[in-house]
């Protein structure tokens, strides 16, 4: 086994980024500390925001793939149109027309003559991002230079200066998480200040794992979210900032990564017998209660989030020799589960 | 769609990294780099390095997946098991018993109780890099400065200060690539000079997709090379140095990517009956001439290597607005085909 987990590690002490004596101390992975959080870590995702994908593949029959939505502000014109394309059925009878390994699942109308609803939004290219708001600090965690010890900045962020950050690479200056999402966040030198400071300038979602985004045609404003991708391979982050997020799934992903890869380019499917039928598509809150699915992320303001992504960054459990001192932001997704 | 390709564009001029006159003229994707690069700039991989695995899926009856191992001198210790493994036709009727979504596939010997050939190399954990050695640089192309104008270094890298690294992450310092692999570098002051100087000192594959290595138990030895797995996820790049990688899968991996996820812990299937017939296992060296697969490298020491890698960083075809100006290490693999 690549990784072997002891329950017993629970009980273990936590020794985060704390010098171990030797010999160390078992620590708890990543997913012992999720699994320890207790349900005041825990925000429940309103339905909503959770949109229900029921599909029909030859291998499982019915399943289904829930995929929450980007909260405001981000994404709102593209977030509006799926809302009312929900609302309408539009999907049903549709299908999944695209899978290129390592790369996108894709759905929508194969036949791409479908009319969409009237009046759906047209979003520009600025949508892709979010100028900061100093509202959004509150409940925002930046996690650029010290994911083991989080803070919340207060107008400004550290300079990026040694020793390196935890979280570094080339498509951003810094990251955040908000509502059970990461977000890149660009900084500008303060123009009120003399010192050494940055602030935060533009935010934006993260083609990470499992987000969903809205195909497009050349134009930026061409999507109109009727005609959805999620992410099944390695985080394609040359695609941010340059096409719209609009959500991640939550659950039922491995629906998708799991389907037969497209011989066609692109991965698309070539014939309509390959296709995945979508049975239905709907907004949980457009159920009867009893028939929701509830779901629940693990606050990113939390200390166990703070435990968890500090974890990711330095693995201690018994199995890592050597931990790696950083973490990629795709390699901290935001922990979900049924609520209990 | 979300990305439209051209063929025209093949034929529009090449603007790497210059500045570009308004309007910008298009400019080749990655893929349709790849696809123009002459013939001198593809390396045949030698049949001795290629391990094939015939598979039995549900799905498409038997398949092939091909296998890179890596070049001398990484991980020769394993690579060297997994020859005489192959040899002994000994995973012939084992089978795939692990399939974790975003992580690994995994196979081997699902009673773990086959006994292994006498004599496997028990390799300690300093198997996992090594040491830098200046006969690697004439076929080293090192990449963490300046993707878009590679060098070969003269002994010593540039330090790591502004302008940014077109590739980097929290996880090594340097990256280059050998053979058709990236490796992550790491540096140390050099002795012998005064200058702000850094001399390469450790040198380890890295875990991006389709890279395949050694499962072991929690001892850094305990990996003899019979069980193997394949990244199927993001990059789960905190597994670097703790753990063997011997090669990557160069053909077939959406034989395992798309397979049934495993809904046991880890991803294990839980009945016999889930698991993935092997039919056999053997190097393309011990096959007649005639059932060899015959694939080939892009060269990373080549000018259309360096054209690829640069756009990957800076995506320029039409549908990019914004190109990131750097790229993920995973996010540049190197490219592999069929030799016309």
């Amino acid at each position: 086994m690549i990784i072997r987990r002891t329950a017993s590690l629970l009980l273990a002490p936590l020794l985060l980024g704390a010098a171990s004596p030797d010999p160390a101390p078992a620590v708890p992975s990543p997913s012992e500390i999720v699994a320890a959080a207790p349900a005041g870590d825990w925000v429940d995702i309103a339905p909503s925001d959770l949109l229900l994908i029921d599909v029909k593949t030859g291998r499982d029959g019915t399943g289904r793939i829930v995929i929450q939505l980007l909260p405001a502000p981000f994404s709102q014109g593209w977030v509006g149109n799926i809302r009312r394309l929900a609302a309408a059925h539009w999907w049903d009878a549709t299908s999944i027309n695209r899978v290129q390994d390592d790369y996108v699942v894709q759905w929508g109308d194969a036949s791409e003559k479908k009319p969409v609803p009237a009046g759906l939004a047209v979003v520009p290219q600025s949508g892709y991002e979010q100028a900061y708001d100093p509202a959004m600090f509150d409940r925002w965690w930046i996690g650029g230079h010290d994911l083991p010890a989080p803070y919340v900045a207060k107008g400004h962020l550290p300079a990026p200066t040694p020793p390196a950050p935890i979280v570094a690479d080339p498509y951003a200056q810094y990251y955040a998480f908000s509502g059970g999402f990461a977000f890149g966040v660009s900084a500008r030198q303060s123009a009120t200040s003399t010192e050494q400071r940055l602030a935060p300038d533009r935010v934006w979602p993260l083609h990470c794992y499992a987000m969903v985004g809205v195909g497009r045609d050349l134009p930026p404003d061409a999507g109109t979210g009727a005609e959805l991708y999620a992410v099944i391979g390695h985080a394609p982050r040359q695609l941010d900032r340059n096409i719209a997020l609009v959500g991640r799934v939550v659950s039922g992903i491995e629906r998708l990564s799991s389907l037969p890869r497209g011989t066609g380019p692109l991965g698309f499917y070539e014939t309509a017998g390959e296709r995945v039928p979508i049975v239905s598509v709907r907004l949980a809150s457009d159920l009867p209660e009893g028939e929701r699915p509830h779901l629940q992320y693990l606050s990113t303001d939390s200390a166990s989030f703070a435990r968890y992504a500090a974890a990711r960054a330095n693995r201690r459990d018994p199995f890592y020799l050597r931990p790696a001192g950083g973490v990629d932001i795709c390699n901290v997704p935001v922990p979900v589960r049924k609520r209990p």
